[in-house]
């Protein structure tokens, strides 16, 4: 699969099958994952494949109390406004979203694989996110959806003890990102362009430049 | 580009020449790194494309400041071991990052091109570091190098003063990527063996294989 391809299609794919994922397929999503760069190449970080259907069910119930935590929290203007019968588009996408997530929460102990990274003395997540990206974006080129959710952290001495994690060596939960093949289709996500985000030599400047539609298409 | 080939050669390029990066090479690696996710789709992000040669030439002399401290204090012992003799493998890759940083502390300046991610409201840097990983991603694809600092956080308000980042809007400066065509090859980034650093279901338990070649090579 071409790198554009890759990049412009690998959004969260919640809903996904529960077939297995061939350990070839779990080796090659590995193997890119661990290529990623991190501050002084230090590689100060440890992944877990979970597939234990037990383990799995026990962490599905976390994830569902955790997200109903984050809705009564960080999220919750958000909720307002999406449970309001607001038009506007903030309150359109949150709709989707909570759909979306809510049909992981039915259904994690589904999902057949899970993995899970972890960083140690990484202030930033600099040294652990392009690692769990690329996992992403491998998974993607071998037709495997996946999401990332950081909200087992609500619960993490409890997520900690069903994956065997030590408490007290520093190592902290980076992402947990259920993995499957998708229901759905690949799409290019929707994003604000560049020249909204984006400046030049001097905050507020512009780029230089317009970007009124994707570089990437599945037609290009 | 296959996204293999793309994830398993992108590392950090420091040395580079100074030729200027095209705009619409630009434009690409800006439209690639916005298709990134972030959490809740907030795409709380701005990116700064920095070639003005006077603010440079600024921020290469406080890059130049910065790395001395960082050598100086978070790197101290690191620095101790990899000035002794030592043959230790984790000294003589030491010895080489200082090598290449100090090229990049001595010609800072001759980056064409300057890429700043700033985030907010992202304690993780789950929000960002993809959408910066994506822009080195899609930079490799056009065979332009580039490396992650933030180091220059030890400078953060005279690095946001030369750019003119607003202080108090709650924008956080996560990377700065410098950019360039490199004067040497690319090669696969040497790192420890997925199946030391992996699990499967408990910390500590076998990942379930063993993987002691790169599964993709230039000659795969």
């Amino acid at each position: 699969m071409d790198i554009r391809e890759a990049l412009y299609t690998t959004r969260a794919m919640r809903r996904v099958k529960p077939d297995p994922i061939p350990e070839d397929v779990q080796m090659r999503i590995l193997d890119a994952a661990i290529r990623a760069p991190s501050g002084g190449n230090n590689q100060n970080w440890r992944f877990m494949l979970v597939d234990d259907p037990a383990k799995r069910e026990q962490l599905g119930e976390l994830y569902k109390v955790c997200i109903d935590l984050l809705w009564a929290t960080i999220y919750k203007d958000k909720m307002d406004d999406a449970e309001s019968d607001s038009t506007d588009p903030e309150a359109v996408q949150m709709r989707k979203i909570i759909k979306s997530v809510g049909w992981a929460q039915d259904n994690f102990a589904s999902y057949p694989l899970l993995l899970f990274a972890f960083d140690r003395n990484d202030s930033s997540g600099g040294s652990i996110f392009p690692a769990i990206w690329s996992a992403m974006l491998a998974a993607r080129a071998e037709d495997v959806g996946s999401s990332l959710t950081s909200v087992l952290a609500f619960k993490n001495s409890e997520t900690f003890e069903i994956l065997g994690v030590p408490e007290d060596k520093g190592w902290k939960m980076a992402a947990c990102i259920p993995m499957g093949y998708p229901t759905g289709t690949w799409g290019v996500a929707e994003r604000d362009p560049v020249h909204e985000v984006a400046y030049r030599n001097t905050w507020g400047d512009d780029v230089g430049f317009v970007i009124d539609e994707p570089l990437w298409s599945p037609e290009s």
